[in-house]
C-alpha cells in the first residue's frame, strides 16, 4: 500500500523519503565486523566491494579506474566526456578548476564560468580513436572495463567502445527510460539493442518502479536509481526521493524475479550519497551497489584534483550540475588516497573515509553479515 | 477527499503543500524535447509560451513588452505604477535602486529606504493621457497589449487603458474575489463588470477553490493563483501554499467547465517560483500559464537593472512586497537577455535560464508533449 | 478528535502546531478595511484594538502606559520589575543595555551579562510606596491601569497594587494553575482569591484546554495562552505550540460559556508572536486578544530603548528569558512612534509596523468586519 | 500500535521522534518545586540527582569525578581511555586541546587533527596498574565508583577495575547487544558474564525495545538507550530518535517488570542532550536516569578545559565523534563550577546551567514531585 495525500483537490501525490530522513535501526545480536562479507557479484563479474565510481572527468582518468579496480571497486570511463575529445587530459581539467576560482584562488558559488569551460571543452568533436586507444590502455593493465555512453548515442559508441575493450556497458543520463521516442527519428528499443550486444547492460537512472521495471524487461543486467548529484530538482522540478526510489525499484526487481523465474537484475544507486552513512543507508533500502562520485573526488588519485561534476554538468544547453570543491576531510595539504577513502583508516567522525568499513561495522552492528540480508535491516523515519 | 488535521480541539485546519514541497516523477518513455509544444491559447490570443511577466515596473518599460512579445510570451503592463505618474520612468526607478544601496553600493536587507521611494513615486497623481500614450506606443509595435488594474480602481481605468489599446485586462490584487464589498460604496461586481467590457479579464489572486469558482462564475477567462512574490504570510497572515492551491483552481476550472459545457477557464499561477523547476511544478500542478516575477528581473531588459518588486511594494500605508537584488547568474558584467532567460543556451545549473528549454526537457523526460496532458504527471511530496 | 501518535511503544504524544506552520485562507466575498471594527470589551472595559503590552519594564515606563491607552491598547505594568525597586528607571534600564553591548557597542548573543545584570537590579527589595506612587501617576493621567502579579506574590501585592489604582489584575507566571500546591505553605486557591477581589483578574499562562478550564472556574474575566517569550524549551523542555494551545482554550472557552450558561471568559495570546502577521494568525485560532512583546519593543516609547526583554528574564536562579536587541525596520537613526507601530502608515514589507492596518486588511480580505467571526476563518497547515 | 509508514513499495519503516520533535506540556495544578524529589536509587546506590557523566576523558579526572559524587551525581571513569595509558593526564589532554585549535587560537570544524592525536594517544598501551591505582584513588576519596569498558575487552578488563574498586560496571559501546557474535572467536554471552559478577552492570547502548528487553534478560541493572553524542547517523547510516527509542525501552522496561515479576531495570538515556531542557524531556519519555556529556563539559572541573569529545572519538580506524569546543554561556574568562552547573544560580536563559533546577522547576509546573511519575507526563510532538 502506497502513502498518497490528497495534494489539492482531486490531486493526488505520493509520500516519498529521502536518505536523509531515515536511519538504520540496530535491532539484532552483534557481531563482528570482520565476518561481514561484501563480495559483489554481477553477471560474469566479482568486485570485492559494492562501489562504483560515477562516469564522470573529475573522478576518472586512466589512473584512477585502474587504482578503483585494484581495490576491488568499479570505475566507469566517461565515453562522451574528455578522454575522447581532448589529448592532454591534465590541461584540460586544469581549465575547468582554473574557471572555478577567483583570483583569490577562491570558489565561487554563483559563478558559472566553469561551467561555460566545461561546456566549451565538450564542444570538441568526438575522437573516437582517442577514445578507443584510452580505453585499450585501462584494459591492458587487467582492470575490468565499464563504460558509459548516453542513451542518444548508445547506437553509435556502443560498438566502438566495446570493440575498444568495455565489458561493462552503462546506459546512463538523469533520466532514461526502456524506450526512447522521437517524432522524426529512430526510437531507442533497449530490448532489441540490449539484445543484440554481447556485454552486461547497466541502465538508468530512473525514480520509480514502473520505469524500472520496463527498462528490467529490456534484459538489463543492473538498473541505476537516481540522477547522481544533478539539479533536476531546481531545473527541471524533477527529483525521486531516493529512500523510497531505491525501494521502489527493489519492489521491481523481485517482481521481475518471480516473473521471470529467476533472473536477477541489480538495482545501483546514484544520488544523495554524501557520507559513508548514506551508502550504507541506500543498500538498506535494498540497493545491490552504489555509485559514489562527490565522496570520491576526495581521493588524491582523482582526476578532478579537488573538485568534483557529474556529467551532466557539461550539457550544452542546459546543464544540471555544479562544479564544486570537495572539502578535504584532513587539515593536511595532502589528499588522502583512494585506498584511505575506500578502506581507511579514517580520522574523520563525518564518514567521509573508510567507505568499506563504514558499511563492514553498520552490518555487522545490526547482526548482519551479507549483503543481500542486509537489505532487510529495520528503518525509521523522522518525518 | 480533502486532507484535514484537527488544529486544537474542535478547530480543524486543511493541509497543504508548497511548490517546494513537491516534485515531478519521470515514470513512462522518454520522448525528444524537440517534439514538445508549448503553445499557449487563451481567448483569442496564441502564445508560443505559456509565460507572463509580472505586471511590475520592475520588469515592464514598453521595450520590455515589447521583447516579451516577439519571444513568445505575455508582458503586463501595471496601469497604477510609473508609467502614468512620471515622465522620466529611468530616473524614477534609478532612485528606488538608489535607496536600495547604501553608501558602500551595497544592499541592505534592514533598510525599507526603497519602500519608501517607491511610496513617494506612486503618490504622485496619475496622469491617464501620458499612461494612454505609452500603451499606444506598445501597441504601436505590433505587440499584444496586457494591462493590469486594481480591483478598487477598475472601474475607472478600464475604460481608459482598453481605449489605449489594451487587448488583455488584468484585475489583480494580491487577494480578488467576485465581489468586493463596502458599506458606503458601490461594490465591484465583477460580472457585471466583465460582461461589460470588450476584452477578456484575467482576475485574481485567489488561493482556494470557492473563490475561484466565483470568479469563474464572473466571466474571466483567466483566474491567477497566487499573490505573487508578496509578503502577505508575515504582514497579514494570510498565504495559500501553491501546490495544493493550483491544484483546487484545477479541480474549479474542471468543475465549471462540467457546469458550463464546456467553458474552460484558464489557471494562472503567481507565487512561489524562483526557478525554473518550479514554474515547471506550477503547470504539473494544474496551472495552464505562469507568471514569472524575479525569474524575468535577470533579463538585461528588464527595467528594475538587476532589482525586483512586485507592485504591491509601493502600497501607500502597508506595503507587502519587498525591493530586492536579483544575483545574477552569471559572473559577467552583463546581464543575460531576456531572450536567454526563456530560450537559453543556459550555463547556470540551477534554473535561472532557459525556462522554456527547461519546460519542454521536463515535458519530454516525462513522456509528455502537450502542456495540457503534463498537468497529470505524477507527483511525489516529502513531507 | 484530537491527533495523538504512538512516540514509542505504549507511549502517545499529542500533536501540535505553532502559529508558524500554519496560514489564514481567504476564501470568502473581500470587504473594505475601513468596514472593520476591532473594538474589544473585556468586562467594563473596552479598548479600540485588541492588542495588549506585555508586563515588562523593556516596554512599560509610566509615559508608555499613558500613551498605549491613549491609542486605544491595553499597557501593563510589572509590579514586581524595577517600578518599586529603583528610584531612577531610565538609570537601571541603560545598566541593562550597557551590560547587553560589548566594548565595540555591539550585540554578543552568548553574553549573559545582561541579565546578570537584571538579576542584581531585581535583587534590590520591592518598595511597595514607590510602586503604587507611579501606578497612582498612570491612573491621574485617566489611562486604564492593568497591573501584573505573579502567582507567588499575588496575596501579598494584589491589594496594595489595586489600592494605588490597578483597574485589572494579570496574575501571570510562565505557567500558572489554578491552585498552587505548597507542602509547607498555603497553596493560593485562585477561586477564592479572585471572588475577594474587586477588580476582574486575567491569569495565565497556560498551555492546554483542562488547565485553561480550571482557570476559568476559578471566576478569571481572561486567561493567557503561552509563555509570552519565554524560553521554556530549552530551559525545562516545557512548550505549547501557540495554534493548538489558542485553539483549545478557546474550546474551554466555549464549553465554560456552555456549563455557566453564558459566561465568557477572553482568551488572551501571549507567544510565538514576531510580526503583525503572527498576530492576526492568533486571533484565527480564537484569541479574543493578543499581547505584543518585542513587536512593540521598536516603539521609541518603549523604555527600552531599542531592547527587550521578558520579565522572566529577570528570574534570580532560572532565568527563562533572553535580553535582545530589537532591529529596526528603518534605517533611520529615529525609532518609530508607538502610533506608527500600532496604526501606521508603514514602510515595512514583513510585517512590523501597522498592526492594526494589518488586523483590518487581513480581516476585509477574508470578508469578516468583526473580531469575533474572524475566529473561524479558514486555515491551512503546511506539515 | 506502532506508527509504520511504507517508505516503498514493499518496504516499512518506523516513524520516530527525536527530543526536539517534542514538548512537556503542563495539564495539572502546579507545586513548589522545593517540593519536588530528585532522588535516584539503583541496585544499592542512592543518588540525590539521576544525572550521570559520560564516560570520557574529556570530563574525568579524578578531581571530577569525587566532585560529581560529592555533588550527588554519578560520575563514570573509561578504563580504556587516557587513565591507563599516560601518567600525565594532563598533558594528553593538553595535545588534543593543542591540535583542535588552529595558529590563531581558534577552533577548527573541518580538522579533523585532534581526532588523529587522539587516536595516537589511545594508539599506546593499557598500563593496569597504573588505571588500577587510578581507580583507587577515587575509590579512596569515599565516592561512588563506576567505571566504563567496552564489550570487545569486557572480559579482560572487568575483573581488573572491579578489583580496584569499581563499584558499578558500564558495558558500554555505542551500539551493543546481548550477545555479540564472532565467526572466530568466543562471543561474549553477556548473560553469563553479567552472572559471574559482584558488582551491578550497566549496559548500551540500544536503540529499540527488542536489543533492550534482550539486555535486560541478561541480568543488568540498567540499559543505556543512545550513542551518547556518537556521529553514527553520517558515518553508519545507524540512528535511533532518542524520544522514541527511550520510549522504547522504557516499555521493555514494563514487560520485563511482568514478566519477572518485579525486577525493575533502570533506563539511562544518553543521546540528544545538548541543554536542560533536553534532559527533562528524556525522563519525561520514560528514562530513569540521564547521562550527561558535552553539557557537563562547561564546568571549570571537566578536565577537557573548554573540550568535549565522546569516547568514541578516538577510536582507531574509524572514529564516530567530534572533538570540540563547548561555548560557555558566561562572558567571563571563568567556566562555571560544576555545582553551577547542576544547581545553580543561572544567569543563562538558554538551558546550559542549573540541570537539577530545571528539572525541580518542569516536575513543579507539570505538578510531579517524582520522578517516577514524571515518567507519565503529557507530552506534544510538532512533526
Amino acid at each position: 500500500m502506497r502513502e498518497y495525500v490528497e495534494l489539492g483537490t482531486g490531486r493526488t501525490a505520493r509520500r516519498g523519503w529521502n536518505l536523509s530522513d531515515i536511519s538504520i535501526v540496530a535491532s539484532r545480536r552483534t557481531r563482528s565486523s570482520k565476518d561481514v562479507d561484501t563480495t559483489w557479484h554481477i553477471d560474469a563479474y566479482t568486485f570485492k566491494v559494492p562501489f562504483v565510481s560515477h562516469p564522470t572527468d573529475a573522478l576518472a582518468d586512466p589512473e584512477f579506474i585502474i587504482e578503483m579496480d585494484r581495490l576491488g571497486g568499479m570505475g566507469v570511463i566517461n565515453a562522451e566526456g574528455l578522454w575522447g575529445r581532448h589529448a592532454d587530459l591534465n590541461a584540460a581539467i586544469d581549465s575547468v578548476r582554473a574557471a572555478a576560482t577567483n583570483e583569490a584562488g577562491e570558489f565561487d558559488y554563483n559563478s558559472v564560468a566553469a561551467n561555460k569551460v566545461l561546456q566549451e571543452l565538450h564542444a570538441a568533436p568526438l575522437d573516437t580513436e582517442l577514445l578507443s586507444e584510452r580505453i585499450a590502455q585501462v584494459r591492458a593493465s587487467g582492470a575490468t572495463v565499464a563504460v558509459r555512453v548516453s542513451p542518444q548515442r548508445a547506437r553509435e559508441l556502443a560498438p566502438i567502445v566495446i570493440k575498444a575493450g568495455a565489458e561493462l556497458l552503462f546506459i546512463q543520463g538523469t533520466i532514461v527510460s526502456a524506450e526512447h521516442v522521437e517524432n522524426d527519428g529512430q526510437p531507442l528499443n533497449l530490448k532489441e539493442f540490449v539484445g543484440s550486444l554481447d556485454v552486461p547492460v547497466i541502465a538508468g537512472g530512473v525514480g520509480d518502479y514502473s520505469t524500472a521495471m520496463h527498462l528490467m524487461r529490456s534484459g538489463v543486467a543492473g538498473v541505476i536509481v537516481g540522477d547522481g548529484e544533478a539539479t533536476n530538482n531546481v531545473a527541471l522540478g524533477i527529483d525521486s526521493p531516493m529512500a523510497t526510489a531505491i525501494a521502489d525499484v527493489a519492489a521491481a526487481r523481485r517482481d521481475y524475479l518471480d516473473e521471470t523465474g529467476g533472473r536477477y537484475v541489480h538495482v545501483i544507486a546514484d544520488g544523495e550519497i554524501f557520507n559513508s552513512g548514506d551508502a550504507v543507508k541506500a543498500i538498506a533500502c535494498g540497493a545491490d551497489g552504489v555509485i559514489l562520485g562527490s565522496c570520491l573526488a576526495r581521493a588524491k588519485e582523482a582526476a578532478g584534483k579537488g573538485y568534483f561534476w557529474p556529467s551532466v554538468a557539461a550539457h550544452p544547453r542546459f546543464p544540471r550540475g555544479m562544479v564544486e570543491p570537495v572539502l578535504l576531510p584532513e587539515d593536511t595539504t595532502e589528499a588522502p588516497s583512494l585506498e584511505v577513502v575506500l578502506f581507511g583508516p579514517s580520522s574523520d567522525p563525518l564518514g567521509t573515509l573508510n567507505f568499506v568499513g563504514a558499511l563492514k561495522r553498520a552490518m555487522a552492528k545490526c547482526g548482519f553479515t551479507e549483503l543481500k540480508r542486509f537489505q532487510k535491516v529495520d528503518l525509521t523515519v523522522t518525518f
